[in-house]
């Protein structure tokens, strides 16, 4: 596969998961709903329709299709992952949380609305995202729907990314160990994709042997994109950044690339993509874009 | 049934839902969970351990007795419901929302926390609910599972309880009309309310007449419990209610029994309760529970 081809096939992903978000956000009440206030709902689609690169989505797509999970299926479990991590991102911009005003170069929900209004649009978000892994229009069977349910929250929650950033508001006030690094990190941006990879095997019906391996995978790419994140903000300057590089450092929050140095990170995300070459190999050219995905998550500059 | 059954009933289902919410939310990571942060967990405990007077889980645990429903899922479906409504309390709650201190004489969770836990706290019993629902312990099919999840998420968000407290918002900057106020209270507290009924329906294994049944008698509810709340608001002064009174009133909030009148309302109190036993005559002393709760929610002092 080309890398042209391999861009190309991303931004497909991230297309088609943004058309059918801005459609299902529509204002159209949908079955069962008593009506759609139209201020919520234009701020939940700025929440959720800001050009992010839709890596999570991307996961899930290719990863139920490397098991020949039914592809309508897998884009709206893909939005529903979306509006996740879109309802945590709309909710860790309060001024309460990480006091951001923009993101993606737009203000964020808050900024352009308010701030009840990015709480509730957040809410509503979060709660969006089970009524489409629930919806009728969601082909699948209702046992892998309660599976995709149970793992979604599970990873969303308390023991997953909403935990994950309440150890990272924590880390404001006292240095974590590495360990608790690790943890917090694995809370905060892993458990979500690692979902993201472990639905494409539930969509897919993948025997639990596969759905292990595909978790394990979904652990890799979280790794990878973390210590990739962190190395990005130890060395980028503003400018190609494109937002205040050395934020992390500035807020004395401890980075595995800040403890142990540029030259072990770029170690580091090497075997990882090695092991996730490795961890797919068995499926042949079917894992094709996941593995370039890893890579790409690795080495991304941006 | 004596008055006095009837209360300990009540209080028996309220103790066994925070009994159950309170193990549920004890420190141990359940499977598939990474970790339990402590304060985030404690600021949850916090938001759901208040000492409510549970009215919701009492509708889903005697409805679904009233159908023959597992009473062990009954309570963990409650228990989920619970977590929803509080919540959406914590939420309501914050600076940016309703900006109140105290519920039920204790500090409110930003207060007693801070305002990052609270938005957590919230966000994380709303995720909590659904993995309730989902989870292996919950004696389900799958397939009613998936209709338990599908009519909470569509009770919870943009088109009900999250959407009615846009609008409950958007009415403190201009005066809603009377069949705005009705729209906008079917969903902040009607939506919930209706679901709890529904609920007890499709545990219980109701057909779909009954199950109908069961919404339109929790619509009546609703609309008795906010008719009720919202005359004490115009009667009662600080004193007897425990909150400040006529704060409806002071922030320019319309309500039905200020638009109608204080006779109005009470016929219309009257005739809900009249249409909710008539609704629920074919199920005999099954019903007689419910019945007693619409009574209650239409007459009580506080």
């Amino acid at each position: 596969m080309q890398d042209r081809d391999f861009s190309k096939t991303l931004k497909a992903h991230a297309t088609a998961v943004e058309r059918l978000l801005g459609e299902m956000l529509s204002s159209a009440p949908q079955k069962g709903e008593i009506a759609r206030p139209e201020r919520l709902l234009a701020a939940m689609r700025h929440g959720v329709l800001n050009g992010g690169k839709r890596m999570r989505p991307a996961l899930v797509i290719e990863s139920a299709r490397m098991f020949g999970g039914i592809e309508s299926t897998a884009l709206r479990i893909a939005a529903a992952l979306e509006c996740i991590h879109c309802y945590s991102l709309v909710h860790d911009d309060l001024p309460a949380m990480d006091d951001d005003d923009i993101r993606r170069g737009q203000p964020t929900v808050h900024k352009a609305f308010d701030e009840a209004a990015a709480i509730l649009a957040g809410d509503s978000l979060l709660t969006y995202a089970f009524e489409i892994v629930a919806s009728d229009e969601t082909e699948l069977d209702a046992a892998r729907k309660m599976q995709l349910t149970l793992a979604l929250a599970r990873a969303a929650g308390l023991g997953g990314m909403a935990g994950g950033q309440a150890l990272d508001l924590e880390a404001e006030s006292r240095t974590l160990s590495e360990g608790e690094i690790t943890v917090m990190q694995a809370m905060k941006t892993g458990a979500l994709i690692r979902f993201a990879c472990e639905a494409g095997a539930i969509i897919g019906n993948a025997e639990a042997g596969e759905r292990a391996r595909l978790v394990r995978f979904g652990e890799i790419i979280g790794l990878a994109f973390q210590l990739r994140d962190d190395l990005l903000d130890l060395v980028a300057d503003s400018a190609t950044l494109g937002k205040a590089a050395g934020k992390d450092a500035a807020r004395g929050k401890g980075t595995l690339p800040s403890l142990h140095g540029i030259a072990w990170t770029e170690e580091k995300l090497e075997a990882l993509v090695a092991e996730a070459q490795t961890l797919l190999a068995p499926y042949g050219e079917k894992a094709d874009m996941l593995v370039k995905i890893a890579a790409y998550i690795a080495q991304r500059n941006h």
